[in-house]
């Protein structure tokens, strides 16, 4: 059989190379084969990394791919001002817990929804948040932590939750649409009925992805990294050791089962 | 019986005043009662209209609110650009015939989805022009028009025609979310089942009102006014005689019956 792998972001050491850019020994973020040992053919969206003391699995996560979302959703599409209130959706995933943390960093009163809603107020420094599992109703879960209303929705689930929000939000909010993980069939999805709240409030709702603002990346890493280095900001991860654990993983991811970045180790180094 | 009279935003002449800015003879537009003759004790929102030879009743529309919001709209938030491909929904009505026509003198390709299409294109100068109600699939009869996709939505509708827009938004495509009269039950709204294509496309969608752009009203009759007294653009009234008709002609509203800005002519000059 002569099967390309399914290919996917992760980190590599490179053991072999004809390009000048990578030689062997250097580490590398970028598309790769959910395999061993992948031959990288096409290497435009490789990055070398520089060594310094950050976890290699840091560079799928906080400073790759959902970091840089986090960061170009919030900064760029959010609008955010000290002193306004955020909902983030997902916030103990990849890129939620990211977006909360810039968002405490900024001044803002922050609140996550999540499975887990412990570990994100006490490790991700949330001020509140909730286990949307345990709401019978999500609109009333909002209008408790948000009584005066919501400024901004980082949305990364869709579904009822953005339901729930549009009817909380404040005149002049912002939704930055990011993922819709709550829509498992998107052929048949789920209607979102309170759109009319856009109007009346004068919401901007906008959907985005972060490769519209690749130029931005070099000033990403250089302040993540520095909020990294002086503790302001954490990453939490879930591991799941081999190769063999990446299907249950990712349905998993579905059910709202990971706590943190969802990485699969498939070497160490 | 003492009963408040039902108000709207009418046209009025005075007849006696007590209010040094308005003298018996003048004439003003603003909130008055649906009644022959109405006591006006609030004028904020009254304005003395200036004589020219623009028809009287334009100051309920082209030149009132309607005109002011397809102008603060297509300007402010849907950042036309000359050469991009525009949909407007009630094309016919008080606020797309004008959103079109802006944007035709913009440079925009502009087609209209209305209840009478044979008037919007020849009346109207739009480029193409298509009655819904004869569309069986609505994300096909778009895609007839706009092959390429839609840059442009301005939407006054909601529903069917939102979700068949947004399957057909070009990327960074913008959608200036104006009202929902698709939408007969706000308590119990359809679903917008497309919002997904906000992400892969990155589009924006923002509700408005006029009243937060007030600071460009004169600048709005100043240019609309020009653009009239040239004949670069028209407008279409569907007026009815007497304070008895107005309650059909608002049921014709929601069913789509009027061709143009529905007015109710209480007295005559």
């Amino acid at each position: 059989m002569n099967m390309k792998p399914l290919q996917g972001f992760g980190v590599s050491k490179v053991v072999d190379s004809d390009n000048p850019n990578f030689k062997p020994g250097d580490f590398i973020s970028g598309i790769t084969g959910w395999e061993e040992y992948s031959l990288i053919r096409t290497t435009e969206l490789s990055r070398k990394i520089k060594p310094n003391d950050i976890p290699l699995s840091y560079h799928v996560g906080l400073l790759g791919m959902p970091g840089f979302t986090a960061y170009a959703g919030f900064y760029e599409v959010c609008s955010p001002k000290k002193g306004e209130s955020v909902l983030v959706s997902a916030a103990s995933g990849a890129v939620g817990q990211l977006v909360g943390q810039l968002a405490k960093l900024h001044g803002c009163y922050v609140v996550g929804s999540c499975g887990s809603s412990q570990k994100v107020r006490n490790k991700l420094g949330f001020d509140e948040a909730f286990n949307y599992k345990e709401e019978p109703d999500l609109g009333a879960a909002l209008k408790r932590y948000f009584p005066q209303g919501i400024d901004i929705y980082f949305d990364n689930v869709g579904g009822d939750m953005l339901d729930a929000a549009l009817v909380n939000m404040k005149i002049h909010g912002r939704i930055a649409v990011c993922g819709m993980v709550s829509e498992k069939n998107l052929s048949d999805p789920q209607g979102i009925r309170n759109v009319y709240n856009l109007i009346t409030k004068r919401i901007r709702m906008q959907g985005f992805l972060q490769s519209d603002y690749i130029h931005l990346f070099p000033r990403f890493l250089e302040h993540v990294i520095s909020y990294y280095k002086q503790g302001k900001i954490v990453y939490i991860e879930d591991i799941n050791e081999g190769l063999e654990s990446a299907p249950s993983a990712f349905v998993g991811l579905f059910l709202g089962e990971n706590v943190g970045k969802q990485v699969i180790c498939v070497a160490h180094e």
